[in-house]
């Protein structure tokens, strides 16, 4: 008998789960709902919440009247939440509580008189966020070769929550180096990492493993590569209709897992597409 | 022309300077002076001090009275120092000024409810010192297998001022990806480096070094090999008596340094030495 057995973490974090649960419930409600910027890197959601009558927007001054504005998971700056507030706009603030306590702890150490170093991309919606509630004296490294000399003011560290680990630890540990008080908030969130350890175990139990995910997403060739590396059969898919029956010839347990931007709905009808396939 | 060129920085730190002094003026005074423990690891400078009048005692109960006590640069731990103030002793206290500052980080920390981390070696005496300025919840980490599992209680970390950097850097940096929120005082002392870095330069500018300090110091040891590592003729010597006149046939500039534990007198005598074997 055939057995299909998911990994213990996959697809979508908390995070942008809730987000999409947000802007799901504003839509049934009926509400004009307009993102600043699109809620998840993963066009087929796009479209589908699209469809359900989301509109995409870059700027905030394209909103239209009685629109509400959704904040996605990767927060926003300060100062356009402010000047939404000012407008009296109706926000949706679907801010991943991570990346929301990454933001209140950049406020908290620059008011302290912590100069604030953000561990993070240059340029990304959640550093761009992170950064503008800092003062001025808030500055983004994302590699040890960007770590500036430092002398003996009071440095604070806080990091984008999608950051590795690997390098968080590094470019964190050059600053002590260099600095006399550090003050650190590791607000790094373990999503990937679990699902990375999540697919270890996996390829322990199943024949075969089936990875869901956009073909360029980090994350998702991430899983892959590991269950190569354990040896294990792997197929790589972005949808369903690339599920082949003869992958499930003399296969018992069929291990699923998938990147941190695949809906849970591609997932299921994945799961369908193979129980179709091997039950009919 | 023969010249002798000193490395910018050699010789004892500032803080084991301090304790000379400290306990050179109180003798001169004709105070009588115990120190709790030896001033340095160097027998030649504690003879030196003996000869003044210094006593070394192991234990508060050894003291006579009348008598000063004399805390090296290492500091002691706190219980001792009250009980001294309990008594009435009057204290010199040469606890080296980088020590104190680790020792009010710790009391701090602790104060303020962080758990303590203070990364140095098991049962230094500094490290005994570290450690009693804390409460309960304070511990000492050496090496990495020793960091323990963290939950989300906050952490704070202090060093040993003579740690090697290299280790708290790796050591702090398993502490942040373990917990989520830390603050370090990054208490290390560069005397060491900062005599490693000036040897590099010094075997530049000298075609033959000179490396004044115990051959069991590990410090001392170190100056030798970044000298023969950048394939300078070196002499490792411990004293004066040691120098021979065929090192400077054909020598033109002579370089000198000095392990952290080599008083300047020795210094001193080796130069004459040298100027004696060269001039006469």
């Amino acid at each position: 008998m055939m057995e299909i057995i998911l990994a213990k973490e996959l697809g979508f974090c908390f995070g942008v789960r809730r987000a999409i649960g947000l802007a799901e419930e504003a839509l049934r409600l009926k509400k004009l709902v307009a993102s600043l910027g699109p809620i998840i890197h993963n066009p087929l959601e796009v479209s589908r919440l699209e469809t359900m009558g989301l509109r995409v927007i870059d700027n905030i001054n394209e909103l239209k009247d009685g629109e509400s504005i959704l904040i996605r998971s990767h927060g926003a700056p300060f100062d356009v939440i402010q000047e939404l507030k000012n407008k009296g706009i109706d926000i949706i603030d679907a801010t991943c509580p991570l990346v929301a306590r990454a933001q209140r702890m950049v406020e908290f150490l620059s008011s302290e008189g912590y100069k604030v170093i953000i561990v993070g991309e240059q340029g990304h919606p959640e550093v761009r966020g992170l950064v503008s509630y800092g003062k001025g004296d808030t500055f983004v490294v994302s590699s040890l070769e960007e770590v500036p000399e430092l002398s003996k003011e009071k440095i604070g560290i806080v990091g984008q929550t999608t950051f590795s680990l690997e390098r968080f630890k590094e470019i964190v540990s050059e600053i002590v180096s260099r600095s006399w008080e550090i003050r650190i908030f590791n607000t790094l969130c373990d999503a990937s990492r679990k699902r990375q350890r999540a697919v270890e175990e996996l390829v322990d139990k199943a024949d075969v493993i089936i990875v869901i995910g956009g073909k360029n997403s980090a994350n998702t060739r991430r899983l892959v590569d590991i269950a190569k590396s354990k040896g294990s059969i792997v197929y790589h898919i972005e949808s369903w209709d690339e599920v082949l029956p003869e992958w499930f010839v003399g296969k018992d347990k069929i291990g699923i897992t998938a990147g941190a931007s695949t809906p849970d709905w591609v997932i299921d009808k994945v799961l369908e597409k193979i129980k179709e396939l091997c039950y009919q």
